[in-house]
């Protein structure tokens, strides 16, 4: 295949990501998101938000980051953050990615095949500013849309809200301190509106 | 509101992209894609096949572009790309998306809202490189689904091949030749393997 059909096969490879069901749901609550709408919204989300990192940021890394960071999911799947707390968990789901990402990337041209995984590495590791912000907006977009669809994933599987602040904790504080504060308050405003009922 | 609440209300609002439905189907064909996860997906082919632009484009803004050109569709919905080949059903189109434009960019602070509608609009007059190139990935990705999908939208729709040879010739030339060249042998191809069959 030439260089422009090996481009070209990625980009409909990638199609497969608008397949795979996240466990929040869109914010009227209709249905599942998919990862490829969720990463189009956290792009989103950090060109608009990125005045609230901690540090200055390059907002087109985080852009790119951002579009790139869940394209394993098309053979690792998506894992529920709440699984991920523990480290078999954690390493479970990094063994699977590492394949997928083996595959995935390696679809393009070596060159941008490197380039492409670099980013990814970049947002896996998070030791930059650009990937500790993007792992903030990451953990903060589904969280909006719980709320907005009236309990989303957190009703769903039952979670204690406890567990939202503590991921909050572990997953945003080094990425934005205003928007770690945004998050603890939503978590309590939901609590108190009913969002985190048990659903029998 | 804070200028926090505002930005992050213009978030919770954009995810009604997700519900906005395109003509073309996802590559696998078991639906109509959806405008967010389209959007993500012409911000990854941007990424991937840049190279393939006529004049050197800053790709970070061609990015930028791609992921807000279609917000508007939040109110002013998806225009099927074969109603606007005449001046009268362009004209319409035009209308209601400067409407929508006015509410949705207005739901950023002023300073945001304002550098936003400013790329909206450089996509729009396609005067720049970067917006001729982001025209010319937004053609080309739907025809690369229809192809997937075993005919999409072109047999949904009875559309002749001579009009698709002719919005390629409309909205590719400019952005990209190599891309326009693929584009025309891909209709080819699809005539050749029975995709552009009415189906009735």
């Amino acid at each position: 295949m030439t260089r422009l059909e090996d481009q070209i096969a990625f980009v409909v490879e990638i199609d497969k990501l608008k397949g795979v069901l996240r466990e929040n749901p869109t914010a009227n609550g209709e249905r599942r998101e998919n990862t490829a709408e969720h990463s189009w919204q956290l792009a989103m989300a950090a060109m608009v938000l990125a005045e609230h990192a901690n540090e200055p940021v390059d907002v087109a890394l985080v852009v790119r980051m951002l579009l790139v960071h869940d394209l394993v999911e098309i053979d690792a799947g998506d894992t529920f953050v709440y699984l991920t707390m523990d480290a078999a968990g954690r390493d479970e789901q990094n063994q699977r990615e590492q394949v997928a990402a083996e595959r995935i990337f390696g679809l393009l041209p070596p060159d941008q095949g490197a380039e492409m995984r670099a980013t990814w590495d970049e947002f896996e590791a998070a030791q930059t500013a650009e990937a500790r912000f993007a792992k903030a907006v990451d953990r903060l977009a589904p969280m909006l849309l719980n709320r907005a669809s009236g309990g989303g994933s957190w009703k769903r599987h039952s979670i204690d809200p406890a567990q939202t602040h503590r991921l909050v904790e572990a997953q945003m504080t080094a990425g934005s301190a205003a928007l770690t504060s945004y998050a603890h308050e939503l978590i309590d405003r939901s609590v108190a509106d009913g969002l985190y009922t048990v659903d029998e």
